[in-house]
Order: structure tokens, then C-alpha cells, then sequence
């Protein structure tokens, strides 16, 4: 626990630290030459980036984030974007309409108490600071002033509840207006199919859903595309685009060298042993053509095969129009639920081709072991660490690692090993999580990757909750005193009471530290976010020294979309951890509320200029993110409950009511609002497009790349945006 | 507890009490004039129930009930009465399987240990029966024959999942194969819309659904039909049906009176008073008559005004085929969710009306309200019944009721009223109930019979298992010493673990008990439901002394529909009570076994020949057997956990593996079997059907019957089922 000078010291550091961030943003934002870092969006879409980066003044990024609507929002960085913003929104209302019933009311409250400095008193290794004289722990055991804090608790859930029930109508909303105006996307005519029987007799694949599809949908039933095994196919191909991609690079290589030097440049060569080190020396740009020819007869052979051969069970069905593909993806198709499974068809640059064949019965066995997985990795992941931070101490190191001795001799050497190690083993293994948790995710069999990415959040979410905030608050601040633990598990005592009251009475005394956590979070976080330096630097070297090719330098600055998966569990963390204090010390309330409105602010600049999406979700993540909320109002309700019962406050088991709320409320949004946002609506699907892909059209798009005839050579997800936004790139630099 | 001899005795009584009842249903159901009474489903159906009688040896409704194929059951009965006549399969192969290893294994392990004995030698107070001997509690603490009641616990575990999965996929089938091939019936064409939203300008209901409709169904939208608000009609309709009715019974009471006596007969006379004890004298038959045609113009206007004013926010939409209708219903409609709420329609018989109107947030709140309701009325249901039983007791009754004290000093009086007063109470208490349940369940607002059902007989089964199956072994045990009770509730140690290992400890002491209870179930119960004492006892004495018309005569015998709100969850808790001792006392197993093998005869034996189906929800009740199958299986698995933590056994913990895969086996079934059940799948739907009744019919039947034009007067639902059946009804009384 930070004492009242380091406390204070960690909030102007981070804000110092802010300033200089914000004042680097203002000057290498208008340089025109980083405009590909800061604006590549814009870029992309054929907004001059030049002349943008010129006009603008230290807070007009400000200005310009909060006159953006939420229309342009949509358009520039799509509905998931805009539904991932809207979590500031909710966040800040949440925050702000707690904050006029929690400041003005408990604060005075606590602050007339004198609770803190009677313990003082009476008991000798009681500390405290200035600061706890604001919250509830300043309140005497018992007093009548906690009828109000009780209030509060009712006040900050009815106030969670009222938010979340009109961002859900806002959300359906906004997802509607997009659904209905815009002009038809391929994935609203087609439906993906899973699970598919075994075909009788010597049917193929596609005639087997042909002769099923034509019965059920008379009329509307128009083409299948079948889903193939790629995987032999798509490494023969990417092993082909990448002799390409090299062919280029030699190519572009060799044209530079003629520019600079003699008139006939310099051909590249490179060694064709282990990484280039050894072996043979060949003439790049030779050998690479030749690579790329020979592999093309291979390539086309092993498509037939795999067009004729390795179709599976599963398969893109597409309809005549939306209505229908909306509402065939909602239906049950077959007598056994369990065959035949229709669904909404995700885009096609989200499909995750290689799980699309996996059958519900391996998708259940895949998701228990999955979570079983995810239960051991949330619960022990501190064990690793631990052992890891042991093992770097410097005896255990030169224990394992005797060679090491000599060096850790030197004494600045020393102090480094001992004091950096088991951090850097730390951060290591947080930074690894999130990648593990996508590959936990991916392994589940989810047919597209915003799938993979909602439940690797949701698995990530876990891990936070647990470890960062139940860990810093209940073991933190009980392995201090690790005999009162021993007891409490020697007795077999640790009953979820005991949990509950152990939580409540833990939350006081941290208060201050996630005051600072908060503080560094947006100073820092949002400071590096907005200023960008670390792809900065990345861009720059990489144009200095590596890029020859016009799509290398593409792929340099390309900016990467929103990583859903690690900042909604961060952003939620923080929503939990106000909703707990918000009325048990109101003092964390406007530390979270500029968190958000930072956040806010940020994160709309960052998808009106930066962020480049990957997929389209239309929004989904919103029920994610709302169950969340409510997990995090339901954490909280439940510490209140621990911590009323500590201040021995008789009528806390009134407190019991709303956690029940909480279980209600969300069984009736996810009956009466969830569906509106995992499908789209007759009514909706019904309203004519303005303009529609053609069937064969669609059916190129749910064709993998590796099998799509007349495929352009090498081509990349991005380069399939700019088309999508029907721009030319400008080659600003 | 009972003692052995007490226990031998019970079982022996009940053995003789079931033998009478079988010899009277023999001779009884052999006599013509009894045939209404054993036989109604089949003179329903025109099949002649005199000669049926006749030829029946005294085993020979076994051999037909044994005989009978499901499509016979389901002809006879529908496919409700089929799926939950499959609750005794599943419960007899689930106990047939689980015997297999019980008792071979487990029960020699049991006799050749002998830790009861050793325990009487070592602890004074302990006793035991030598039935004890034969489940675990006679197996040493910690010993390694533990381990087999281990896996026994996995093996029955395993059986109950193998059981239910090849049940599901039965249902399914059956109810496919049936919904497939029959004549299609009015609700297969029809879907129920609710939560209707305001109507823009002045459009009426049935404008404003038809516009909708019209457009998000086009070519397959046919009609609506409104539903409207008619409860004044009804309360005018019932009127004159009453008026109609008593004009019926008056005419033939002076008919045969004119039979009788004098030529011309004496035409019955009625006072108009209360209850016709005063008031002026008239004559029947003119006064009834009189009363019924001046009431005709009243409903005609009542009729004509519910019509145009009482439209509700509800209305039946009727589509041109099957497939529609099946893929309407599981569609989500508007882009609010919480709109336009298309649902399968209910069987025209069973709608309830008055529930069609309430909206999606009135539910929630009515279903909050009565969980709360019913979760009281769980928990603190002994508290009235102990009430009235203090209330009962002798000085109770005198002090309160003091002239009461002359008779109750009569000896003979005293002692019954002492004796039976409380048990009296309890009875009533008890009988009580399901129609409490019942009453609660309507007022939840579902839209049809079926559902409100089985919402009651969930709340039933909540209520058996805490009261009568928890509450017996656990506090039937625990209250003999009180004050172990209050010690672990003053310390407030009533953990969820206390209460696991409590029901670990008290579980075997009970057995006996439970065996005696089972016993005396399928003994007394199947007999008295077999020879139908009751209804025949009613029958005849109505036919005496009451009935005069013909339609009078045929709803005294009218046999009623399977109550399943009372006895699913009857034949549910000994399903539980078997699962639970399957292991740990593995004698109770023979006896659950012979109470489903009977319950499987006589039940088909019902369908077959005694009730006649209220509605048919087409077998939408097994997920819900299905879940308390699988609930039942939980509470064993958790009392096993603590009875093997009670044992000592060190591997305990790898019990816990046990309710998770319950958990994971609900989950799957709910996602993948229970939509195979709840709606109609397109391909199945799409299949053309042998006949089909018009729109203008169906809209006829999706009328309630006091709005329904040209209506043939007094009509009830039994005379329906008989016109359904396509029969002429013999007289054979």
C-alpha cells in the first residue's frame, strides 16, 4: 500500500509523463511524413493524409473526436468499433450518474465521521491516511449514516441497470440502421451449414445439401459452395506467395541498385541453406521465378484434388435474398437439432476455414477441455510466475546456470539480474496470455475469428478479475499476515461466507493503490496509445532499412485493428473496480470517470484515423460486453454485501436483493434483448438493399484464397480493404 | 425409523392391501355397467367397451398393456401420455443397469465388512438393523473397498447419461415420425404473435398484423385472427350455457317423471333464492327458458362489441403451409426482440386466453413474483401445516374453540380428534398443493395449458424434494437432536459444505425408510389407481342420485387427463431417492425397480383404455423430465461427495468430476436435443400432409367458443374429444 507521498508522487509522475506524450503526439502528428502512422486510416480510404496532418492544432484531435458522429464512426471504423466505444459511453454514464448521489452525499458523510482516528486510539498498529477519512471505513460500526451507504448500493445498481437496458436499444438500434441502409453484404444471403450427416449413397457434398436445401426453401434456395480441407492445398499456396513475395522484394532491390549506382544495377543474390546462411549461392530474382513457376502446375493440381476430394461436412449455402438467409440461419432444419445446423454465414475475411468441418460433439469435447484448461491457467497462472521469479533470483540462477556466476559477479550486473528478472518474467508471461488465450480460443472451433476474439476476452476477463483484482485485494492484503490464511484453510473453514466477508473487509485499504493503478493506466496507457511511438519507431526502421516494395512499405505502417481481446477486459477491470468503491470509497469515482472520458476521447481518435478493422461483427460484442458490466455490478454488490456485514451493520442482509436483480435483469435481456443483436430481423432482412453482390460473386467470396480461380497472386487482407473502400492508395511518402 | 419387524410388517400390508385391490379391479372391471368407469378412452373412440370387458382373464390387461406398441399409445393417448409413460422405461433401464454392478458388487462388499458391528461394541447408543449391513455403512472408514463404490457412483452416473441421451433421440423420433405423417392440425398452420407494439394512426389489430406479416411472409401470410379481451363475453356466456344446461336437466327430469307415474308427469319446480333454499316458487322448465332467450340478444351484442372495441396486443397469424408457420415461430420478427414475439400457437383447446395479452415486461415481473412466491411456499411450508397442527391438539382446540370441550371429553372422540387432527391437516395441506402450484403457474401468463403444467409441476417437484426428500433426511434426522441444529446455526456455520456432509451422514439411517415408503407407493398407489375405487364410487352414485340427461351422465364419467403436475414429480422423487441409495444402499434398488416395472403396466394400461388427453403438446414435456432426471442425479452425486467424505475416503474429491459432467451433459442436451423438441423442424414441416383443414376452420378454432358464430350452444371439451375421435358415443349404461 503506497503511503500519502508516494501516492501523490505516482499521480503527477504519470501525469508528467502524459504531458510529454501529448505534446510528442502534437509535433509528430503534422510532420506529413508520419502520416501513415497517425492517420493510415484515412490514408486508406483516400483522404489526403498530408493535408489533414497540416491543419491541425495541439487539441484539435479533441475537438474533432467529439463532433464525429456516430454514423461517421461506423463508417470509418464499422459497428464493432463503434459498439466498443460505446463501452466508454455506458462507462461514463454509469460513472458520472453515481458520482451525484456518491460525492455529494457519502463523502460528507465519511468525511464527519471519526472512525479512523478513535481506532487509532484504541488499537496500536492501526494506520491510516488523510484520504480513507472519505470513505465508508470512516463510518462508525452500526451508525444510522450507513442507511445511506445502503442507499447508494440500490442508487449505483438501478443506475447500472437504466444504462446498460438504453445502451441495448441503442445498440439494436444503430446495428438496424446499418443492417437495413447499407448496401447488401455477401454474408446476408448465405448461411453456413454444419454438422451435415453422411451423405447416402455416392451423393457429393453439394448435391447432398442441394437436394435438402431445394426441399426446406422452395424459391429462395440458389447455389452452394462447399467447404474443402485446405490445409494441404493452402500450404502449397502460401509457400507460392511467398516465392513471389521474394521475387518482388529481389526485383525492386535489383531496380533500386540501378537507380543509385551503374546503369545495370546490381542483381541480388542469397544463399539457399538454413536462413539464408549457407549453401549455394543463386541469383535471387532467378531462382524465385523459377520457385514461383514450377510450384503453379503443383498448385492448380493439388486445387483440383482438393475441389473434388476433400470436401466436409459443412458448407456455405447462399439464397435468393437476405430475408431468407435471415431467416434460414435462425431455424431448426433437421428432426435431430443435433445434424443440419444453420447459422448466420460470418464474413468471408473472418472465416476460420479449418474449423468450419468440426462436429458439435468435438466442439462440446473441445469446449470442456478448453475450460478446464482456462480454469487451471486463471487459477494457478501465478504459480509459473512465482517459479519463475524464483528461479531468476541470482543463487538459484547460479545454481542451474553456473557459468552465469562469473558474470553476475560484477556487481551492477547483479543488482540488474536480481532487480529486473523476475519482472521481466512477470510481464512476459502477461504479455504471452492474451496470444494464449487466442489460441485457447481458436482451438474451441468457432467458425469466425470475432468468435474467437469474444471468447478470448471472455476467458482474458477471467484471468483479470481473478488474479488482478480478487488477487490484489484478498491475497495481497492476506498474504501480509499468510497465518491468518493458514488457519482459515487448516480449519477447513473457508466457506463462501467466509470469502464474501474476507473480500469486504480487504477493499478499504487498497483503495489507494487502484486510485494509481487507474491514474497510470490512462496517463500512460492512453499517452502511448494516442502518441504511438512504438509503430512509429517500428515504421521508420523498417523504411530505412528493409522495405523495397511498394506492398512492404504498405504492410510496414499497416496499423493493425482494435485488439478487442486485450483492451475490453482492461477497460472492464476498471469499470469493476469503480463499481466496488463507488460507494465504499467515492473517492475512486473521478479517477474512473476521466479514465473513460480520456478513453473516450482516444479511442474515437483512434477509429476515425488509425484503426483498421479486421472483421465485421455488426456489433455482437455488445452482449459480451454488457453480460460483463453486469459480472462486474454483481462483484460488486457481493463485496458490499462482505463489507456492510464487517461494519456489523444489522439490516446488510437487505443488501442480498440485489444480487438477485442482477440474475434477473440479465436473464431478461439476454430473453428479451440478446436476440435482437445475434440475428438480424425479418423486418429488417426484408427492406430491399440498394445494391446486392451477384450469387456468383458471392460464392468467389466464401471461396478460401488458395482455391479461388484467377486469383491476383499475392494478396493480403488490407489490400482487400482498400478495394473494400473503393480508394487508390496515395504513396504519401 | 422403522424397526425390522415394523418394516417387514408395513411391506407385508401393503403387499396383501395391493393383491385385494388387483382382485377387486378383476372382478369389477369384468362387469358391463362398470365399463364407463375402466374403459372410457375406448367408448370415446366407439370400440365396445361391454365386449372388451368380457373377454379379459384377470391378468390379461398386462399382457395388452405389455403388448401395446407406441404408436397404439400414442393413437390412444397422444404423445404426451406416450413420453411421460417413457419416464418409467428410462427409470427401469436406468435401475435395471445401475443393478447390474450394485448389486453383485456392492452388496457383497457390504455384507462381508463389518463396521456396524463394531461400532455397537465401541459406542453405546449406536444401533443398527441387519438390512444395514447390506449398503456402505457397514464398510470400515478409509478402507479400499471404498473404491468400488466409487466407480459404482461413475457407472450409475454413466448409465443416467447414456439413458437420457438414448431417450432424447427417441422422443425426437417419435414425436418427427408423428408430426410428419398425421393430418396436419390447425396449430401446424398457425403461429401466436405477442407483445404487439402500439398501432400507428388509426389501424386496427388485425390491420397492423397483416400489414406486417403481409410483408416479412410474403405469398405464404394468410389471415389473422384477432385475439380480443373476453372476459365480460365469457361471464355472459357461461350464464346462459348454465341456463341452457339447467332447462336440459328440468326437461328431463319432467320426461321421466311422465315415465314414472301419472301420464302428463310433474314439472319440476325451483326457489329463485339463494342456493334455492327461499324465495318465490317457480316453475323450472319455463323460467330456465325463459331466462336463456332473454339473455340471447345480450351476448349477440356482447359478442358483436368484444369484436370491434377489445382487440388485444395479440392476435393468431394463419399461413398459407406448414413450413412457414414451423420457420415464423423461431424467427425473431422486428429489430426490437422485445416486439412482435412470434411463437409455435398453442393447440386451439389449450389456449389460455386470458394470458395472450400480457406483455414481455408484465412476465418478467409476474415470473419474478411467483418464483418468490413459490420459493417461500418451498421453504416455509411446514411452518402453516406445524401451525395447524399445534392448533389441532386438544387444549389447543378447547382453549380457542371452548364449547368444543363438552364432546372432546367423550374419550372416544378425544382420542380422534387428538390422533387424526393433525394428520388431517397435513393431508389437506398436501392436497393442496399442486392446485396452489397450478394457480401460481396460470398467473405467470403462459399462453397455453401445456406449459402452465409443467411450470407447475416444476414448482411440485422443487417442493418434494426439499420438503419431502431433503427434508426427511436431513432435518427428519437432525430435529431428533435438536440441539446439533442449533449449535451449527448459532455459530453461523451453515456452509454449503456442512450441509453436503450433513446429507452424507444422515443418508443411510433413512433407507428403511424410504424402502417403506417406496412400498407402500406402488402397492397402495398403482393399486387404487388401477381399480379406480374413487371415480367408480363417484360414478354410481351420481348415476343414482344426480344425473338426468344424457350429457350429465357422460361427464360424471368422464375420466379425466393424466394429472401430470402431480404425478410427474411424485414419480420423480423416487427416481431421486433410487439414485441416491443406488450405491450407498444399493437394497433399496429392487423396490424402485418393481415400482416402475408396475407403474409401466398400469400407466399404459390408463392410457390405453381410462384418460383422455386435456391437450397435446406433442411430448414438449420430456426436456423437462429430462432436466429433473439429470437435477435428481445431481443431488445424488453431491450427497454422495459428502457421504464419502463422512466415510473418510481420501479420493473423495474425484467425485466433484461428477456433477461438473452433469452440468456439461444439461448444457449439451439444452443446446443440442431440447430445439429438436420445443419447435418443428423445417424438413418436417415441409413434408406435404395427407389432409388439411382450411383457414376459414382453423380461424374458426383459434376462436373462443363464447365469440365463435353459429356456436351449437352448450358444447365442453370432452363432447369435442368425442367428435374428434369421429365416434358416435354408445350408450352402454
Amino acid at each position: 500500500m503506497a503511503t500519502q507521498t508516494s501516492f501523490l508522487t505516482s499521480l503527477v509522475t504519470s501525469f508528467v509523463v502524459f504531458c510529454v506524450l501529448m505534446l510528442v503526439y502534437f509535433i509528430l502528428s503534422r510532420r506529413p511524413g508520419n502520416a501513415p502512422v497517425y492517420y493510415p486510416l484515412r490514408i486508406l480510404r483516400g483522404e489526403d493524409g498530408a493535408v489533414a496532418a497540416k491543419r491541425r492544432g495541439p487539441f484539435s484531435w479533441i475537438t474533432e473526436s467529439y463532433r464525429a458522429t456516430d454514423a461517421e464512426i461506423v463508417a470509418a471504423a464499422g459497428l464493432d468499433a463503434a459498439v466498443y466505444i460505446h463501452l466508454f459511453t455506458a462507462a461514463v454514464e454509469i460513472i458520472g450518474l453515481s458520482a451525484l448521489y456518491c460525492i455529494p452525499v457519502l463523502v460528507p458523510l465519511s468525511s464527519t465521521s471519526s472512525y479512523n482516528q478513535q481506532q487509532l486510539r484504541t488499537t496500536g498498529n492501526f494506520t491510516y491516511q488523510n484520504f480513507d477519512n472519505l470513505g465508508m471505513a470512516n463510518v462508525e460500526p452500526n451508525s444510522r449514516k450507513i442507511w445511506a451507504f445502503l442507499i447508494g448500493m440500490f442508487y449505483v445498481s438501478m443506475v447500472v441497470y437504466f444504462v446498460l437496458w438504453r445502451s441495448y436499444r441503442w445498440v439494436v438500434d444503430l446495428r438496424d440502421r446499418e443492417i437495413a441502409s447499407s448496401n447488401a453484404r455477401p454474408q446476408q444471403f448465405t448461411a453456413l451449414v454444419r454438422d451435415i450427416p453422411k451423405p447416402m449413397g455416392k451423393e457429393t457434398r453439394a448435391q447432398q445439401v442441394e437436394s435438402f436445401f431445394a426441399r426446406v426453401h422452395p424459391g429462395a434456395y440458389n447455389r452452394v459452395q462447399p467447404v474443402y480441407n485446405i490445409k494441404p492445398v493452402e500450404k502449397l499456396f502460401s509457400e507460392r506467395e511467398d516465392a513471389l513475395r521474394k521475387l518482388e522484394h529481389s526485383e525492386a532491390v535489383w531496380e533500386l541498385s540501378k537507380q543509385k549506382g551503374n546503369g545495370d544495377g546490381e542483381r541480388p543474390m542469397h544463399r539457399i541453406g538454413f536462413m539464408g546462411l549457407w549453401g549455394r549461392k543463386v541469383d535471387s530474382i532467378d531462382y524465385w521465378r523459377q520457385k514461383s513457376e514450377e510450384m503453379k502446375p503443383k498448385l492448380d493440381a493439388e486445387q483440383s484434388r482438393t475441389r473434388h476430394d476433400l470436401e466436409q461436412d459443412a458448407a456455405f449455402v447462399i439464397f435468393n435474398d437476405r430475408r431468407t438467409a435471415a431467416e434460414a440461419s435462425q431455424v431448426v432444419h433437421a428432426p435431430h437439432a443435433l445434424f443440419w445446423k444453420v447459422s448466420q454465414a460470418p464474413e468471408p475475411e473472418e472465416v476460420v476455414w479449418n474449423n468450419l468441418h468440426i462436429h458439435a460433439w468435438n466442439r462440446a469435447m473441445r469446449r470442456i477441455i478448453v475450460s478446464v484448461i482456462t480454469f487451471f491457467l486463471v487459477i494457478f497462472y501465478m504459480i509459473p510466475i512465482a517459479f519463475v521469479a524464483g528461479l531468476t533470483t541470482l543463487e538459484n540462477l547460479e545454481k542451474l546456470l553456473p557459468f552465469t556466476s562469473n558474470i553476475t559477479k560484477i556487481p551492477v550486473v547483479g543488482a540488474i539480474v536480481q532487480g529486473y528478472l523476475p519482472q521481466l518474467a512477470l510481464l512476459l508471461f502477461l504479455f504471452l496470455l492474451p496470444k494464449i488465450m487466442m489460441v485457447l480460443s481458436h482451438a474451441e472451433g468457432f467458425p469466425s475469428q470475432s468468435q474467437v476474439v469474444r471468447s478470448a476476452s471472455s476467458k482474458y476477463f477471467y484471468f483479470i478479475i481473478f488474479n488482478v483484482f480478487l488477487g490484489v485485494t484478498i491475497f495481497g492484503a492476506v498474504f501480509s499476515n499468510l497465518s491468518s490464511v493458514k488457519i482459515l484453510v487448516q480449519q477447513s473453514q473457508l466457506s463462501a461466507n467466509k470469502v464474501v466477508t474476507l473480500l469486504g473487509s480487504k477493499l478499504p485499504p487498497v483503495a489507494s493503490y487502484y486510485i494509481t493503478y487507474v491514474a497510470l493506466r490512462f496517463f500512460i496507457g492512453y499517452g502511448l496509445e494516442l502518441s504511438r511511438l512504438i509503430p512509429l519507431c517500428i515504421f521508420h526502421f523498417k523504411r530505412k532499412f528493409k522495405c523495397k516494395t511498394e506492398r512492404e512499405l504498405k504492410e510496414a505502417w499497416a496499423p493493425g485493428a482494435f485488439t478487442y481481446h486485450k483492451s475490453i477486459p482492461n477497460d472492464l477491470l476498471i469499470l469493476t473496480i469503480s463499481l466496488c468503491y463507488s460507494v465504499i470509497a467515492p473517492m475512486v469515482i473521478p479517477f474512473a470517470f476521466t479514465y473513460y472520458v480520456l478513453g473516450w476521447f482516444v479511442q474515437r481518435n483512434q477509429a476515425l484515423n488509425v484503426h483498421v478493422p479486421d472483421f465485421e461483427s455488426h456489433g455482437s460484442m455488445w452482449p459480451h460486453i454488457h453480460n460483463r458490466i453486469l459480472a462486474a455490478l454483481f462483484v460488486a454488490q457481493i463485496t458490499a454485501l462482505g463489507y456492510f456485514g464487517v461494519k456489523e451493520f444489522l439490516f446488510t442482509p437487505i443488501l442480498i436483493i440485489l444480487p438477485v436483480a442482477t440474475v434477473i435483469f440479465y436473464m431478461f435481456c439476454k430473453k428479451n434483448y440478446y436476440p435482437s443483436i445475434v440475428v438480424v430481423s425479418l423486418w429488417t432482412a426484408a427492406e430491399t438493399p440498394k445494391s446486392r453482390p451477384s450469387e456468383g460473386a458471392i460464392a468467389y467470396e466464401y471461396t478460401p484464397s488458395c482455391l479461388q480461380e484467377g486469383h491476383p497472386g499475392i494478396r493480403d487482407r488490407r489490400s482487400n480493404l482498400a478495394t473494400q473502400f473503393n480508394s487508390t492508395i496515395n504513396a504519401v511518402v
